[in-house]
């Protein structure tokens, strides 16, 4: 079955939330759903339609991969139990470093830390919850990827290391499949979640992982997750589409107090963009840029330079890796 | 013997010029003396006194390393050419290229270079031209930082592996050894040396090597060339105490023709500094940069992604390794 769009200019939210909200309850009936929440738009929008459709019987999870920004789980769960929406937390970070341990290809990271999010942790949580559905916050472009190979189809029942014959009975719910990011945005903002989950800037799968250039360690995601603090903290009043930190695995030559202090170098993009297809480094003061360098390489243990990427895309990515 | 700095405020050039051509003669006498000319200040000052002083016996010679800048060998041996001074090139890119193979720590690179020069090709030409005098370009700074222990002391002749007892009847001589680098700068210009020699901005003794983190192979280096070129003609006429470009060792994901393109990262750096002690990046206009981005990322096959250094030193150093 072909997936329309549905396109901004024909979205009317609260249709589209009652609707949504009709038919999960449809098909769940009084069984019991289940999701995982990770703080980005689509996932706090399925939590909430879920939860508005089914209350308690729909199970929300938020995974510590221990990769996510400074405070974010906590925050993100807080910011729901504040709208009435009970989210558990689950500490998984331990399962997470040691499937990253060693890892350095940017493509195996990546794999270790799907395979350990769905068929480790949240596999455990669905056989554990007795849940039968599963909502997804699957989007068009999502679709889109799939069909023009971009991205390789993500069927999250195998993924779950449920198979073919054994997923009789397992229904996988996808709400904002006819959606893209900017109706997904209005719908998130009509459903009353706050601004900062409704207007948040893009962050990758694979969390603070993805801003690691080598191996992903308990330390290496604390530096780049300090680094990624200072940069939020001094560009969200920019317009900037997207800013970030980057964790090189190159060390560089530094000097503190007089001695020579091999170090770390972070690298922060800022991007001007609309679409993410296209994009332009942000001009930032200079002022902006010095406050940058200083703070992180004051604040961070072991960074001893900081640069700014001045590459338009293409050729260069959004992400490093 | 404690050696007497001669302040800038002190040097009267002219008479500097007479008594150090002096001093070369009366010590040289009917022999035959040597040099290495590598186009820095020092050594080419060195080259016009020797030359002032001993005419065709002084045998100077360029050593090829195959690290050197765009055209830069050819560019200097012409130069003293024109100034009547010859100048015999030696390739010795081979040697350089497989002592470097495999290498990566940078203390070593710069050791292997430093070993590949001195007893290996430096050596032999000492060896095969029978002078007993060796012209150095020894400075003040370098007296300094050896006595305080900064820069390991580089006894010429132990590097030439000429040991302490065969040493008899060597002799090194180091007229540039009372100056610091801006009186150098002054005796150049009065010696008739060209601007671009008085005037040079500061380039590492390891050249292009040590803008290369990772490996230095005839490859990488080809790539960090390119991107020194364009930087230096985009950069030259800024008032800019140096300007440089990196090749990271660290791959970044970018995109060319709609495809997926793993590459390589270039950073540069540029300088605002009176005395390289402390530094600050000087306030490139955006458009410079974007051009320098631009430029780089077309010209420079496998350069996906530029970024500009914003640290001041310190904690940075000018240099990267």
């Amino acid at each position: 079955m072909k997936i329309e769009e549905i396109r901004m200019e024909e979205l009317h939210s609260g249709k589209f939330i009652e609707q949504q909200v009709h038919d999960i309850s449809s098909v769940v009936g009084s069984g019991i759903a289940i999701n995982a929440l990770s703080g980005g738009v689509d996932s706090s929008a399925v939590t909430m339609l879920g939860y508005k459709a089914l209350g308690e019987r729909l199970k929300t999870y938020f995974i510590e991969n221990g990769l996510m920004r400074h405070d974010e789980p906590q925050e993100i769960v807080s910011l729901f139990e504040g709208l009435g929406v009970p989210v558990e937390m689950i500490d998984a970070q331990k399962q997470f470093f040691d499937a990253l341990k060693g890892v350095t290809d940017p493509e195996e990271k990546r794999e270790a830390i799907t395979r350990t999010f769905y068929r480790d942790v949240f596999a455990r949580l669905v056989r554990e919850s007795g849940a039968r559905y599963l909502l997804q916050g699957t989007n068009y472009t999502d679709v889109e990827e799939t069909v023009a190979g971009i991205k390789r189809q993500h069927n999250i029942l195998s993924q779950l290391g449920i198979d073919t014959e054994k997923s009789y009975g397992y229904t996988v719910i996808e709400p904002l499949i006819q959606l893209r990011k900017t109706a997904i945005r209005e719908v998130a903002k009509a459903l009353g979640l706050p601004e900062e989950i409704y207007r948040r800037p893009p962050f990758p799968g694979p969390a603070l992982a993805a801003r690691i250039i080598g191996e992903v360690t308990r330390e290496r995601v604390g530096i780049v997750r300090s680094a990624t603090k200072i940069v939020e903290e001094a560009l969200s009043n920019t317009r900037a589409f997207q800013y970030l930190a980057i964790l090189h695995e190159d060390r560089v030559t530094g000097v503190r107090k007089g001695q020579r202090d091999y170090g770390f170098q972070i690298e922060i993009r800022c991007w001007d963009s609309k679409d993410a297809i296209t994009g332009a480094p942000t001009k930032l003061p200079y002022d902006v840029l010095d406050t940058l360098a200083e703070r992180i390489t004051a604040e961070v243990p072991g960074v001893v330079s900081v640069t700014y990427n001045i590459t338009h895309k293409p050729p260069s990515t959004i992400e490093a890796i």
